[in-house]
């Protein structure tokens, strides 16, 4: 469980039995295979309550009895208790400065599916791109590969401060979006599209990614751990003893306007931020000037240069190595200054960055190691992401997931018959 | 209550008549004068239980009753409850560069002594300071203006990494003690004095400073607040939602050490830290360089540069006036990372930086607009601490009464009689 996970409200509005629900669900999680009875010892509750509460479980397709004991535990062989991954599925969008994302996972937060859609969000503006994400939840709903499963939610990641829990898009710099109801637009159109209250998550696209490395990184369960989105904007989800640091008033993590030098000017118009010195617009600018016309690049433009910036730098092009090792510096004093200030366990670099990691991992450990004052960093790993350009969508389906684990959620619909 | 304040171990292993002693405790804090009736509505617990806790907490001398309820109340007049401030007192110590102080405070944190004593730590060696701090604990509890009162604890604060449930200095660099077990040190040096049994609290001076803060600075119960001491290191003593952030291995808030320029030379040894460019020493050296020789300064060099420093801003002089200005840049550029990074509601400076404040804040304040993202500064006001230069030995003393409201440390003796 993450503790104090970003969807939803607090404990102390669950009911008993919302909150004794999710306690048996994360111990089946956690323990199955196992029995009624080791789940009643788990979490002390009575074996009576534990079975009134897993037929719940059963009966909304969250848990199945899988047959008896293995033949090596002693006594009478009792029902085996699991996780249904069969009947529901969490649905995460992703929507960034060049591309939709969306991922659906199951209850064991499996991958069913996932796809990329390029799509200039900037240009568009917020009411189309709500129409582009909804039809995107609206064919993964029907989508084959989802073919009878009921769906617990759909989360937005979104780049930028967000209202979680008013679900409304404060600012998001990089898409020029400012204070869009974005949760209850979507809430519109997809009961529109006959998805009709359907539990809806907005959060911002580098708590999400945290939460995604926290639930099922190569890192999972770290609790002291930060993910940097590597997208046009540098963005730092923290985790602090596995809760979410998101700050007094929700601008906790903007590590891409720490000021690092004199110069340049940045997008957001102050001076020698990380951002203007390391984000992927910087980066490729530098790399492979060639390529990347001069004003604002968005959408494929990216991508396509970010993948040329990759092949010359295998080619061992000298000038996009030196641009890169010089981006990789600048990140890495970025880095240090966090790890100096949060010590966390492990930094993952997330996006754009996990491409371009071999180059820029080992002069951003060189800083590290000539800036952290605490002995080898204070243990602290920082890598490239495993989980590409899908974590922050993958994150919101995690988040859903952990809110139902949580009894945060309501219970899907019972399954018929 | 500080949420998962510093002192004791965690929860669990309290037992529920500890912990409920402590939450009637810190009942009667908040609303005395209250009625045992009050207070078992507010907790929730049965009168009886109440009733036996409170006779508990008379019996040692904690809670008083201070008779009959006010008029203006219908029903019975009832006996009230109150706090009793008369009976114990904790002691803060703190141990800097330059100096030893040591505070007393009562059971409502109200300040009972305060004295300062010039002292090299660096030179004197941590056994020699562990024994001026025994002497000095010593003296405050025969002091005449604790007579009678039973000592709740000491704690020392420390500038410089603590592993604090081992209450060993794991290393102060500007002490250059290091690995030091300072806490068995003075447990065997009270012992010797006869304060047997008295339980010690090791902590770094920030974190003191942040929980001062918290608990009786001018913006008490600023849940994500950050103190920044302001001696020959800088430190950040950070609360996140009111807890301290320790960081993974305890090195959180080393904000001494970021990196802010190329240059100049830092004491670290690394290049353009935070402390190499507004830190005490680096102050006066810029502001005052006839009173500063070459080479190290400690003892009461340093607060004589700082007194000077204040009397020729004061009195206009432009060098003086400028180097106060560079240094309150630099620092409004830490602090706005530290902004961009924690969002927090507010940072205080202490130490020093307090006579410094009237020159360095508004420098400090320009480059905070200048590069804090969140619109408003994210709403985080940026002050002088009003502690003055008790503060931290002052939070270390509210660690203890913290410790016993929340019942991580054992009642003390009962009164007599």
């Amino acid at each position: 469980m993450l503790r104090g996970a970003p969807a939803g409200g607090p404990a102390d509005f669950q009911t008993v039995r919302e909150s004794n629900l999710g306690l048996v669900l994360r111990t089946v999680r956690e323990r199955a295979p196992c029995s009624r009875a080791e789940v009643a010892a788990a979490t002390r509750l009575t074996k009576a309550t534990v079975s009134s509460l897993v037929a719940d479980l059963i009966a909304h397709g969250l848990v199945r009895e899988i047959g008896a004991a293995p033949a090596r535990r002693v006594g009478r062989p009792g029902v085996m208790l699991a996780l249904d991954e069969r009947r529901i599925a969490a649905v995460g969008l992703e929507v960034n400065v060049d591309y939709l994302t969306v991922v659906a996972v199951d209850l064991a937060e499996r991958e069913l599916l996932a796809r990329h859609v390029p799509f200039d969000a900037g240009a568009a503006g917020p009411q189309a791109a709500a129409e582009r994400l909804a039809a995107l939840a609206g064919a993964t709903a029907a989508d084959p590969l989802l073919a009878d499963r009921t769906l617990l939610g759909v989360s937005v990641a979104v780049p930028g401060l967000i209202d979680s829990p008013a679900g409304v898009v404060t600012d998001a710099p990089n898409l020029r979006w400012r204070g869009f109801p974005l949760r209850d637009r979507l809430r519109e159109l997809l009961g529109a599209a006959g998805l009709t209250g359907m539990p809806l998550l907005v959060d911002n696209d580098a708590n999400l990614g945290a939460v995604a490395e926290y639930r099922s990184g190569h890192l999972a369960h770290t609790l002291d751990l930060v993910y940097l989105t590597g997208e046009v904007g540098i963005g730092a989800g923290v985790l602090v003893e596995g809760r979410p640091l998101r700050g007094s008033t929700g601008y906790g993590g903007e590590i891409g306007h720490i000021p690092l030098a004199r110069d340049p000017l940045c997008g957001c118009g102050r001076r020698g931020c990380l951002e203007a010195l390391a984000g992927i617009h910087a980066i490729v600018r530098r790399a492979v000037p060639d390529l990347v016309p001069a004003g604002p690049i968005t959408g494929e433009r990216v991508a396509a240069a970010v993948a040329a910036t990759v092949r010359r730098a295998e080619d061992g092009d000298p000038g996009v190595r030196r641009a890169l090792a010089e981006a990789g510096e600048w990140l890495g004093r970025g880095v240090a200054t966090l790890v100096n200030l949060l010590n966390p366990q492990a930094v993952l670099l997330g996006g754009y960055f996990v491409p371009l990691a071999p180059w820029l991992l080992p002069p951003c450990a060189a800083q590290l190691d000539a800036h952290v004052i605490a002995p080898e960093r204070g243990g602290c790993r920082v890598e490239a992401s495993r989980l590409g350009l899908t974590a922050a969508a993958r994150g919101g389906a995690a988040a859903l997931v952990d809110a139902l684990d949580t009894g945060r959620l309501p219970l899907p619909a019972p399954r018929p018959g």
